[in-house]
């Protein structure tokens, strides 16, 4: 793992926000992923895509060929994901992720995620050892307050500082609980497919 | 015509801003338009798609189902397009949207359209009359500052009056010169085709 510390975090930081559109399950074999740029938590500078399987294992290699493909690269100073599960039980492995883009990553969610009813579901699923390993390499769920005292969500973090993961969290969700690059990846996702 | 006068425009107006995406000429025959809903200059709302041809004649109507069929549709108060032609010369005839969406139609460009090049590139397509006659239903080319007095772009409108036109692009190009819907809009349409 790479971890960054960051000397200083400043209010236009460059986040990358990650997140899957919604799909007929079954019906479709790919679903649209939608990474947005975002500078802090107020302008949209840029917008990438990629496609990964339902239920498939190829979404830490697809999100990892997006980002280090994409023109804003080099400007990137976090990647955010909604979540570590895309397109039904794609697991995303945020340490792969990590050390792959050489960018910190913060997995977000509104609610806890149930890691019994996960490990339940995986079962039923081919390579079910590789998806629990992606799983738990998520690390520790952390609780953090990001727009208000009364607003909590849940991040799991690799290659960054809690303490850092926090802050950004804190400085990027504007709009509503989470980061505004994940508010609008999530619209855009849900726009487009 | 509806003219829509306005009594008075909120900050946070639910404005849509409708762009096409980039595409290679001839390869593909439909091309990506996005519209995108924001309040006022500041947070995107909403996110919608249609797809229209290539030099095609459906740019009109497509537009017009993609916002009719929308759930934000209730809450638009005004339509910004970045200018009349959509996937090469697919003119929107902005009279025509106006009066089927009952929207205003503000159609804005970087730069003053040239007429006398346009109407020359519509003589060597089919119905080029149909299309120079949507080209002039766009109406006078007028000049506007927005963000700032060295920041001018051009607009042709429908349904609405100068003065509050004017108004709208002013408090919407939070970000550029153009309105914030517009930009995005952009990027949208070309991260995703």
């Amino acid at each position: 793992m790479t971890c960054k510390k960051f000397r200083v975090i400043k209010p236009e930081i460059r986040v990358l926000g990650v997140d899957d559109g919604v799909f007929v399950f079954h019906r479709k074999r790919l679903v649209p992923v939608v990474g947005v740029v975002f500078r802090g938590g107020y302008w949209l500078d840029g917008v990438m895509h990629t496609k990964v399987k339902v239920d498939g294992l190829d979404a830490t290699e697809k999100i990892t060929s997006m980002i280090l493909n994409s023109p804003h690269y080099k400007q990137l100073r976090v990647v955010m994901l909604n979540g570590v599960t895309f397109a039904g039980f794609n697991v995303v492995d945020i340490k792969q992720l990590n050390m792959q883009t050489k960018l910190p990553v913060i997995a977000v969610t509104r609610e806890k995620p149930n890691l019994t009813e996960i490990h339940e579901a995986l079962k039923k699923l081919p390579e079910s050892e590789e998806r629990w390993k992606a799983i738990l390499n998520a690390g520790e769920i952390l609780e953090v307050f990001t727009r208000s005292k009364s607003e909590k969500v849940c991040m799991q973090i690799s290659g960054i500082l809690e303490e850092d993961a926090r802050k950004i969290l804190q400085l990027t969700s504007t709009r509503s609980s989470i980061p505004e690059a994940l508010r609008v990846a999530h619209i855009i996702a849900s726009g487009i497919s």
